[in-house]
């Protein structure tokens, strides 16, 4: 597989670049970024460029700030190229809608990427849940947004999705756990007087068959950091850490798999690319969707980078 | 069919009580709500009562505000009733999905109605539109709110809709008379400094295949109310007038049906409910919570009913 890359930020430095040079079957070919360069490949401006100057290319990936990733999106399948998006797939749940139904008719792969999904506990979790009946769950994702994220004012803007970037990860994670349907029910949006995206939120959920789930999501964590998410079943206490990379039976950890979310992703893509098939689950970007629909906004403090 | 109504506010008593006394094969044997009594009906204060007093019924509608929907709809279907859900059918997208499933597993119907896509020239619109192809389409629906919704300060809350709740009616036929699916890419919110729901919205979307729609809903509109929807078509300008109960091709008026929303929407409640069959089409639902997801909130003045 060809690839070309659009959008060279922290996340594609981080993680796209090594993932896919240690990926078998795929060769980075391009890039497209309004700023940066990558090193033996080929570079452009923009995506447009990128399909004409490369047009070997059979497959993108899209690293940018959401709100530009549509268009792009558009452009690439149209063009017959199998994508590969970033998570939130999109800035909203119908726009991804409109990507599937063009993958299907232009017959080509979409791959919406939940990273967290790959973390090294979540698969062992998820068969443990399956085999008892879940009470409840509690769900504690704080962090320091300045240490994550730093420079990135996207986040703040509309569409830019604030605290719910790193929480679509602790939702991505719930919805593969959990063997029935999430809803949310209620939810509380700390925006920043300044920014239109949340700093803080709590979430009311449920599972299809009604056990309660609690949700607080907060970026301005600047002591331990906390990406955890406890389920109380009739089996016992089980706990994922550190973003689903550990898991606890009560106190006794449990063995979990190597960490390589991007690595496993990267391999996920070139297998459905190779059969044309389509992998996007919309259920984490609907919850955050909806917490924006019911939500109630409560205006705190300024947000200074 | 024996039916119960929760919620004896202005919709019901405006619409749904003289609809459902049209209508063959149902009788309205019961009525929930704290503050109002139905006449020659058993009266409960809440559908727990109700359900325990009259065993007999075997469908309710559910008329409260979205909001409080959702418990009342699990409590319902899970009593083994047939449920009609009044527009909203709830405060989430995901919330209506599990009351999809449940309704499944119970083996009863669930209608979610949207009375504008009954509206009289719905349907020979869309049939219309049918035969060529659509180039871009313009809302304006605008409206007092001091008229249309006198004392109801749940619209204004958390979850309320704000001027949502007239605009889903017409995302409802928007979402009818195209025939691919409609995604939302931008919006902006106008919030008024004391409420949680917006007064002015204005929305850009677009039909599956490219096509434009510009989108305005205003809730400030004090003289001539508008609800109107102008489909550019390669054959020509269509108009929908009167919230979808006149339509016009050019300047020449066609032919509609009878208005009567809510009587034909009890008529294919009757007929859903005797093959126990669901009818719950998220799309209009969806471009809303795409609307507050990606939309960018601008303060206004207050508002002061």
């Amino acid at each position: 597989m060809k690839l070309g890359l659009v959008g060279l930020g922290k996340i594609a430095r981080d993680q796209h670049l090594p993932a896919i040079a240690r990926t078998d079957g795929i060769d980075l070919v391009a890039v497209a970024s309004r700023n940066a360069k990558g090193d033996g490949v080929a570079n452009y401006t923009d995506l447009a460029a990128m399909l004409a100057g490369s047009p070997e290319l059979n497959a993108i990936v899209l690293c940018q700030p959401p709100q530009a990733r549509f268009e792009a999106a558009v452009t690439a399948l149209s063009a017959g190229k199998h994508v590969f998006l970033e998570k939130p797939p999109g800035a909203t749940v119908s726009e991804v809608e409109a990507l599937i139904a063009l993958a299907r008719t232009q017959g080509v792969s979409l791959f919406a990427s939940w990273h967290s999904r790959y973390a090294a506990a979540v698969a062992a979790a998820r068969d443990w849940i399956a085999q008892t009946t879940i009470r409840s769950i509690a769900i504690s994702w704080k962090e320091d947004v300045r240490h994550w994220h730093p420079g990135q004012p996207w986040i703040w803007e509309a569409g830019g999705f604030g605290v719910f970037d790193p929480g679509i990860n602790a939702l991505s994670i719930l919805t593969e756990i959990v063997p029935d349907r999430v809803s949310l029910l209620d939810a509380t949006l700390e925006v920043p007087s300044n920014c239109q995206a949340p700093i803080g939120a709590t979430l009311m959920m449920r599972t299809g068959s009604g056990a309660a789930i609690d949700t607080v999501f907060d970026w301005r964590q600047t002591g331990p950091q906390s990406w955890d998410i406890t389920v109380e079943t009739e089996a016992g206490t089980l706990r994922l850490a550190e973003g689903g990379n550990r898991w606890f039976l009560g106190d006794a950890e449990q063995p979990a798999g190597a960490e390589e979310e991007y690595p496993a992703m990267y391999r996920r893509f070139v297998d459905i690319a190779a059969r044309n098939e389509i992998d996007v689950d919309l259920a984490p970007l609907q919850l955050v969707a909806d917490a924006f629909l019911c939500g109630r906004h409560v205006a705190t403090e300024a947000f200074h980078d």
